[in-house]
């Protein structure tokens, strides 16, 4: 166990990498991986490797290169192995004698292609084990390390780093995420593409990343487990999930799904029922679609999970028809919108017009100056942030116009309600969010993560309580 | 009925509009009326009233003003009056002496705050009937007719036109509405805020939209009818969807989104099930949320419903996983993503790699140059844009870099997908959408809709299927 964390240390802060198929070609594989890896900013030696090398060309990405993993003077911590399939058994036999201990195999042509190529992975986990090397692929996209500018990846260029860390099944999913992500702000710190998960699996990694300082929520893309595989998976889970939420996205569910996820990652999809309620005994956080995971991710950047056996939520909104709908959604995922006391309400209706209502959803409707709603927001949010009362907190803030009045508004929810939360809170703010995109930052700067549509942040709210 | 209709023209084509109650405060809610009309271009006349015009001013917002809207010279289409309520009924007997026949009452006040209130709009309403008036409101945000540049609204000043036509029992949705889609490029045309919805109701206003030429879909939030409205909306219901399609965003499905309803637009609920299973059997197409409405909006200003009892969707990715994760999303809505005949497997795997999938989704990879790309979208395309074989299609792009892949996966979109397709078909773009923004709008404007998330795609195609 300590030598397998140790091999992992070197896959995601490795102070030197060798690219084995490195191109000089800026569209193939090779050359983008290299690409990637010169421009993320990487700190440690980077070792091109090219058959070619030292024959028609002696450099790479402006790279003195080699022509074999051998003939590098220094040591290699890890390698990226991009070359053929039929080749990849030699270099790692190579890379064994060089005494490298970590690779990741981009290549494809292995298990996912039938019988004889899953005879190839099998000869190349044999020479690996043979050596001690730990693996991560084939057939894998790659990892990334934001935090060490670590960028082995072949796909688009990550520019945001952030405290979320995904496993994934499928790369592309890895890939199209990133960007998705770096629309909405949102960034990542360690990714990994298991590829065809010969070795390195996803219980290896959560057990890493649960010890990853910079790391604060696990997401998993997953779409089956080898036979066998499932106990030690859960078992990862439950003592990861002990210490940062592990939020899991099951693919396959469906009877087209189940069929696909054999050819793409030679995987039984197995039953979808089983696998969420085995994910909830063991204290993971399962997921319904690829939008409710990156919300839910981007919660547990600001919140942590809370105990709650009730599941009481308060929800204050200065549009009666958002409160409606994020109420309709927190009952329809068995949250409860509990009326309030008799007493309550008499408090709120001190604070919000007349024609208000104080019931929950509070809707302290939208009339009055910038101050006005400055103080409804904060002195109703005071009144029902309050443990016995609720277990957790919508705030819905309608509108993106005029600037004065929604900066207000911003100001109640940084100075008056996230420093003084008991409770998780979340933020739903319906507008065109472009032209306030400086307030919606200063929130989640504050810690409440901000979503456009109600019944999104009542999703995340779901899965924030346990 | 003639003459409803006539009337509801002088809503949103009028050739001259009063601002009763208009103010030179650009923060008031009268000076928000009058400064949104003004700068939204339009053409007609402006005459802002405000009792204290011709004592402490003369002029508002750069206009002429005056007293009382009996003191304007010319004759008045349409006035929206701001006033507080308790000044409402005279006004609107004003406004009958000065032959108005079209009223927009955003002054709040009156059914919504309890019986008073009613009582006081039942007056109005009285006098309004009395002169043969037609009221929209009152407690409305107002009325926008974008093609006509007329903007009677308090709230965002409206930017994008479109080709959507809104119909809101709440005003603060409709306002925070357009900022989401203004954020997605998605634009307006007609938009009608009802209020308490004392006079004008959704089925006079689904029967004059059916007519507008300028709308291709029409847009419903609807919390509750009055006792005895829902045949008529039904009905009007059934005559606008046999021109147009009409969506429907119930809200108040909830037990304390219901209580909510009561308090917010003075409507019962009623039962959630049994409006959805109205609304379908009247050929309306009812949402779930606020996110699946717009989407699903959106989806109609491309493409026209389909009718399909098989509902059977082929899926082609260049993504296995984002494959899997929208025919999981199918199924589990009803739809159907059959495992293609052999004959046209074989077909498909001469242009796919060997380690691809044609099972459907049909797993194109993501291999190969630019080229490729476009080879293998446009032909798989081909083989299955085949009425017989499947009632829509998805396809699936997982990407946004190297830009050069990109827009030859978009070229095949636009040039060989969307002029020769059969059948709906819907696009789920998954990556840095921003990065690629201009080939986003390309695939839009050549009629194929785009989604980022797989199960958002989705659920567009259900609706579009009947």
């Amino acid at each position: 166990m300590a030598e397998k964390e140790f091999n992992l240390n070197y896959f995601f802060y490795p102070s030197s990498v060798a690219v084995i198929g490195a191109s000089k070609n800026p569209n193939k594989i090779g050359g983008i991986i290299i690409n990637n890896l010169v421009k993320s900013g990487y700190k440690g030696k980077i070792y091109p490797v090219n058959i070619k090398c030292g024959e028609e060309y002696n450099e790479i990405a402006g790279l003195k290169c080699y022509k074999t993993i051998l003939d590098i003077p220094d040591t290699v911590d890890t390698a990226v192995i991009v070359v053929p399939a039929r080749f990849v058994p030699d270099v790692v036999e190579d890379c064994g004698k060089k005494g490298i201990k970590s690779l990741i195999i981009i290549s494809s042509g292995f298990a996912e292609t039938g019988k004889e190529g899953k005879k190839l992975q099998d000869k190349v986990i044999e020479i690996a084990k043979k050596h001690g090397i730990r693996i991560i692929g084939p057939n894998t996209l790659g990892i990334v390390n934001t935090n060490h500018n670590l960028n082995l990846w072949f796909g688009m260029p990550i520019r945001l780093k952030g405290k979320i860390s995904f496993i994934s099944q499928s790369g592309a999913i890895a890939d199209g995420l990133f960007g998705v992500a770096q629309d909405e702000g949102i960034g990542f710190n360690i990714v990994v593409s298991l590829g065809n998960r010969a070795d390195v699996d996803e219980a290896d990694l959560m057990l890493y990343l649960k010890d990853d300082s910079f790391t604060r929520v696990i997401g998993i893309y997953l779409e089956g487990l080898p036979p066998g595989a499932g106990r030690r998976f859960l078992e990862a889970l439950k003592e990861t999930s002990t210490v940062k939420p592990v939020v899991v996205l099951k693919g396959g569910r469906s009877i087209a799904g189940s069929r696909a996820t054999l050819s793409h990652t030679a995987s039984m999809a197995g039953s979808y029922e089983v696998y969420v309620s085995a994910i909830k005994q063991f204290d993971g956080i399962p997921v319904e679609s690829m939008e409710e995971f990156l919300d839910t991710l981007k919660a547990f950047v600001y919140i942590d999970r809370y105990k709650s056996t009730q599941k009481r939520i308060a929800i204050i909104t200065n549009s009666g028809g958002l409160g409606i709908l994020a109420a309709d959604a927190a009952e329809s995922l068995g949250l409860s919108i509990p009326e309030f006391p008799r007493s309550v309400q008499e408090e709120i209706m001190k604070v919000i017009p007349p024609f208000g209502n104080p019931m929950n959803p509070v809707d302290i409707t939208a009339q009055g100056t910038p101050e006005d709603q400055y103080k409804m927001y904060s002195e109703v949010f005071k009144i029902v942030n309050d443990p016995s009362l609720v277990d957790g907190i919508i705030v819905i803030v309608e509108g993106s116009y005029p600037y004065e009045l929604m900066k207000a508004i911003k100001d109640a929810l940084v100075k008056e309600i996230a420093p003084n939360r008991r409770l998780p809170v979340i933020v739903c703010w319906f507008g065109a969010l472009s032209d306030i995109r400086d307030l919606v930052k200063d929130v989640e700067k504050s810690g409440l993560p901000v979503y456009m549509y109600p019944e999104r942040a009542v999703k995340v709210m779901k899965n924030i309580l346990y």
